[in-house]
């Protein structure tokens, strides 16, 4: 008998659950929901559609729900939401919002691909018209079209982390004027130990950005229902025309939890490395999900893209598999981001001092500053390097890469590392490419790793 | 009782390996000998400062020899060619270039860091003042001043290796027509399997440089005594003003047979991992020994500056110890190299498929095409990737990466994977960086592993 499954919610990790799916039993009826126009679309390229280096959305539009249906063979119903799932029952609930008609539909196996939503804060006017969070294309869209159709000299950007980052950067290049409100840590401090935090401040303040350690309180509304200023919390009054929301994000969990599914410790749903959750036909994926950093097997929500594609593939491989081969398992991840910001790469990988002192390491950092070329060749740039190192064996734990060339690929380089526990002894003997117009004899990152091996030996 | 260390070249190694034994021994007499005027040079810069791109010679230089005593604690003997070794004995013979002199001088212990010289053609008129060889700052200087002083409108380079294509590049800086003699194989075939040549030959006959399939067989040599012509064997006749020499380079090894010192299969010097010669007060480093690829456990020569300062520290360390500590040990290579052509980017990492299949290695190449950055991101360039898999386990044996960004830094990702004996599986799992200015959401390396693993599970 041919089974039937559910994928719920189109971003990342649905459709590329769905399209896994069907390669593993081409056999099966599929179908992905989504309650919004769009699927499969790049929600990190959205920055760059704003600031009109990407033209048009449908540029980040991978596959149109129809090219979707036609080349990966799943059924898709966009605008439809999935009101209830009963696994046990093998039944969903979902709501076709063009009709409203509700039905109720047999599946024998559920694959939550849900996702996140973007935190707001609790303040009255969230709801305003000029308040864009930025989570979604039609978040992204409305934006572009607000940006077009009024006009917008100063926007206040609730939050610094990447996403504030890149959104401040966006708005800069459309020569908007743009205020940070950052009430606790510095830009990117979850990215970033505090040593690297000033080499970003630096940046956007040199391009225009205002920082501002305040968190806001309050918004002022017009007649017509819009934000004219942010109320924070040291009694400032910040006139804006435009509000950005990018305090983080939350994974979607209701639908899970109603149905008996359980949540972790740091709040997303809780899956075994197959991508099970405490349901026997039920499997999570993408950004809903919590996962494991291999570093300290601590589990993490890390809603990044490239988790979202690989756990789609681990839990639709195995839902799909009909107890044929064996279950395949999610290796568990090192935790590794980068953002653009201006003319920076800003790199981060594994853990930082902090978390890992936390996670009871006997940990140091190594800071350096190395040239991303050889010194005297043309357009070497000033790379800083810090590893993030456990003093008793010389165990890698983390890094962070900033400057202006070189940051982001280097980082990748300790990644395989991480992923094997590599000592800095190891690391300082890697033959990593000398070639002068894009790496100096010494690389950066045995520089650091030299550095960093001298403090194991003494300490 | 003091000992005294003698450490016999001044290149890369040799100061390298001087340093260090002053580190390890403070109170050693360590004393470098090097026949020529300069030491501790960056050689691989030279076709920057033909370029141009490097004004001053100077620059090059790292250390003089005055900077170098005042720092490294070790004495400098410019300008003194060590005539030969006497291990059993603890003597050497030097002979004072500017004055002729020759002396006899007691060392305890012996450290040959004499590099390589150039490989030059059998054919009358090499030691014309217009043919180059390009290994020693002198060289360069000679060339550049040449140039300065003399209309020159078409070189010929002989052979297309990496240093023959560098200099191609640094004479089309400098509006020089370029013609690259390269007999056999195509340009950079000592690194790049064949699939990926035609992208080198592309991009220098786009900037203008003709490549023939011929060997120098002659020159013709005018009255000054200059040559004016190459003759091929193809029974052409090249007109030119300079010639460029890059054939190839050959380990100095005549002092150390002199001395009872075994080379290996290679042709270069013979040392286990401590870097010991088969004497016991004897040991080598840098372009004059062979080291051990960890891949195949293969004896390999592998003239490249950061094998000679990591093989140097370890000579030293071992060579100044006085029975202290524990010897230290040279990890071996995984051979990692790249070099910019005109805009292109091409590194090579481990084997090459035919090296790999030599090496008796059911081996397979994957060569895919992805982009440096989401592929829609302005700027977008596309990334030619190579795998070298043995087909039985997956494991990865090689790596060749050729683009115009991006593709030298992520050869580097590949270094402690091919140095841990990754498999393709393993890699494709990685979750390297995803950024859309930086990277795709699917790395070119992961698409690179995900094809190869495919191949693997069928075969």
């Amino acid at each position: 008998m041919r089974q039937r499954i559910a994928v719920i919610g189109g971003l990342a990790s649905g459709p590329a659950a769905a399209a896994q799916a069907k390669r593993i039993d081409p056999d099966a009826d599929v179908v992905l929901f989504e309650q919004g126009p769009d699927i499969s679309y790049g929600a990190c390229e959205m920055p760059y559609y704003v600031a009109d280096l990407i033209p048009s959305a449908e540029t980040l539009v991978m596959l149109t729900p129809e090219a979707f249906e036609r080349t990966r063979k799943a059924e898709v119903r966009i605008r439809h939401r999935v009101l209830a799932i009963h696994p046990q029952r093998c039944r969903l609930d979902v709501k076709d919002l063009a009709t409203g008609a509700i039905t109720e539909q047999r599946f024998d196996k559920f694959i939550l691909a849900v996702g996140a939503h973007a935190r707001l804060p609790d303040v009255d006017g969230v709801e305003a018209p000029n308040v864009f969070p930025m989570r979604s294309l039609e978040d992204a869209r409305a934006l572009k079209g607000y940006l077009a159709d009024h006009r917008v000299e100063h926007a206040v950007i609730l939050g610094g982390g990447y996403i504030g980052v890149e959104m401040a950067e966006a708005l800069r290049e459309r020569e908007v004027r743009v205020t940070v409100l950052q009430p606790s840590g510095g830009l990117l401090h979850t990215y970033l130990d505090e040593a690297f935090q000033p080499l970003v401040h630096d940046v956007v303040q040199r391009h225009g950005v205002v920082v501002r350690r305040e968190r806001a309180e309050g918004f002022d509304v017009d007649a017509e229902g819009k934000v004219r200023a942010v109320r924070t919390d040291k009694g400032e009054k910040i006139g804006c025309q435009v509000v950005i929301v990018a305090i983080g994000i939350v994974p979607n969990t209701e639908l899970a939890e109603a149905a008996g599914i359980t949540r972790g410790a740091t709040g997303a749903l809780a899956v075994d490395a197959q991508m099970r959750t405490n349901l026997p036909n039920v499997w999570a994926c993408g950004d809903c999900v919590e996962v494991e950093r291999v570093i300290d097997s601590k589990k993490i929500h890390l809603p990044l893209s490239p988790v979202s594609f690989r756990t789609a593939r681990v839990a639709a491989t195995n839902a799909a598999r009909r107890g044929r081969g064996t279950p395949v398992r999610f290796p568990g991840v090192v935790g590794a981001s980068a953002v653009k910001v201006f003319e920076l790469e800003v790199a981060s990988v594994g853990l930082r001092l902090a978390e890992a002192q936390q996670a009871g390491f006997d940990a140091f950092a190594m800071n350096i500053k190395h040239w991303s070329r050889v010194s005297f060749y043309p357009g070497a740039k000033r790379l800083h390097v810090g590893l993030v190192v456990d003093r008793r064996k010389g165990r890698l734990l983390g890094a962070q890469l900033v400057g202006e060339e070189g940051a982001i690929l280097r980082a990748d380089v300790l990644v395989p590392c991480l992923r094997d526990r590599w000592t800095v002894h190891q690391i300082k003997d890697l033959d990593l490419i000398y070639t002068p117009p894009f790496a100096p004899a010494l690389d950066p990152l045995i520089v650091a790793a030299n550095e960093a091996a001298k403090q194991c030996n003494r300490g």
